[in-house]
């Protein structure tokens, strides 16, 4: 199998580099770092031990790449854009396309651009920095839970392509759990990213900071369980006790910035859109407002810049 | 006739200032400013024309102040726990108490100070700061919505010294306007102050910056809804259309720093409890949950140093 892997930063770089040093064949589509890699290939700090690829097979152009079987989609999603013109070189025919991004809709806007494709999406529970060109920091941490993409999100069980996909890179040195219910592992997911991601950037906080102060780990709670409804409303079945199981495995985290405060301390556009806004749409079409997770949404659409600049 | 005025800053400075230059018997309780005040009086530096006070009557103690018919509270709402060491001593046994602070439920906390004086209480529609011991700059405005106060905020009509106040403050310049519902009145300006004062923290901007990005413009709209909702559900009647006319207003006003934001740069402690939760829990008590005003409320309490010094 062939793969290729699409953004080659903290996810990218991590996931892609431990198949490539598995001996799988892997290509990498970069753009700020291509030279570097081309030239030094990638290094990986991890703490379940270090790695160099002195030579990968890089890429800046999406149609210098072959086809590939497996095709890992690990940009940030505000770039997500761009997939419309990189996806229809990279994929094959029946390929299958990996999304290890953040938030909602991602496989439904991926299933338009390649409809032949099979979609999975995953979501990565995964400490990872890119600390320099061509160069994968890993701290902590690193499952992927992997579903299968249907039409609407409809779940549609443990797959053979799900099956395949867990067994290859679980001989990388990945690991993953398989889930029968992709919507519903995203909101899941969102229940941790929503809160933390946007208060850490509006608080300007580590998450150590937000869970410190008892008024912004209510807020916290508050704005985890609004997703949590969220997700009930939307069809899905997520207990309000996984937003205290949550809060309390991070309590006892280390000091984290949030990928979206360094995203934002880089002056990096920041996911608000996928993270934010389609969750707020999805319930609301369901007939729900989530009016925290709105407010944040706003106050970080301020700081994003967009808005911050003009005045 | 005999004047207090607690609280010689932005607001008792300018107002009490106006008084006394009309020469009325105004006796001013300072803190930090007393020994410059006592020596060198005050100075109002304002649109309207500057004047100084080169001699007033300073207090650092209220045990020194004479009994007083009228007392004007113009403290920082977050320092009121000294109201009941203070206006037992200034207040006369049949006088009225002028309460110019934002916020709700200010005037029952006081009734239970001084439980035979009057109680007015008055919204400042006032652009003024404090600039340096015993110098105070009036920007713009400086109309005083004034109320009398019956218990639980039954509206109590235009009471004679609610016209009796008026003349008073009307022949030493000061614009009063009557409002027949203190509590609606307080309500009307936790519209503006509720959104405004919030946002200018958290999102560190002026009133030009919340309203040149289109995100948190729509954001302050949201809030003010939210606040002209809780005011309904508490009895009170408040438009939409007031909401709408005040941010047209906020359009149109200079660049503005809001008093939270200038009590948050100078390191002073946020009126968060009477500006934030006591409507939200006054609201909360008539069903109604005020969501993004709790949320900013939050917020508020992290930036206010108690938390973000703990962690």
């Amino acid at each position: 199998m062939r793969y290729a892997v699409i953004g080659t930063g903290a996810v990218g770089g991590y996931y892609g580099g431990l198949l490539a040093r598995h001996g799988l064949d892997v290509h990498f589509l970069l753009h700020s770092d291509y030279i570097h890699v081309k030239k030094s290939g990638l290094v990986v700090e991890s703490k379940d031990g270090d790695f160099v690829l002195p030579q990968v097979q890089a890429y800046s152009r999406p149609e210098d790449m072959p086809p590939c079987d497996v095709v890992i989609v690990a940009l940030k999603t505000t770039q997500n854009a761009q997939l419309a013109a990189i996806l229809p070189h990279v994929v094959k025919e029946k390929g299958i396309v990996v999304v290890l991004q953040n938030g909602l809709g991602l496989e439904s806007d991926i299933a338009r651009i390649v409809p032949h494709a099979t979609i999975l999406g995953g979501l990565c529970f995964l400490c990872s920095n890119k600390i320099g060109p061509g160069h994968i920091k890993h701290i902590d941490h690193g499952t992927i839970v992997l579903g299968e993409y249907a039409q609407e999100y409809r779940p549609c069980g443990i797959t053979d392509n799900l099956e395949l996909l867990s067994r290859e890179f679980e001989q990388a040195g990945v690991l993953v759990k398989l889930s029968d219910n992709l919507g519903e592992a995203r909101w899941r997911k969102l229940v941790w990213n929503v809160p933390f991601n946007g208060l850490s950037v509006v608080l300007d906080a580590t998450t150590a900071q937000i869970m410190g102060c008892p008024a912004t780990r209510s807020l916290a709670r508050d704005i985890m369980i609004e997703v949590v409804t969220g997700a009930n409303k939307c069809g899905y079945s997520v207990e309000e006790q996984y937003a205290d199981d949550m809060l309390l495995r991070t309590e006892k985290m280390a000091v984290y910035k949030t990928s979206m405060k360094l995203d934002f301390e880089r002056g990096m556009p920041l996911e608000i859109e996928k993270m934010y806004w389609r969750p707020v749409a999805e319930a609301e079409s369901a007939g729900y407002v989530m009016t925290a997770v709105r407010t944040l949404a706003l106050q970080l659409e301020y700081w994003d810049g967009r808005c911050a600049i003009e005045s």
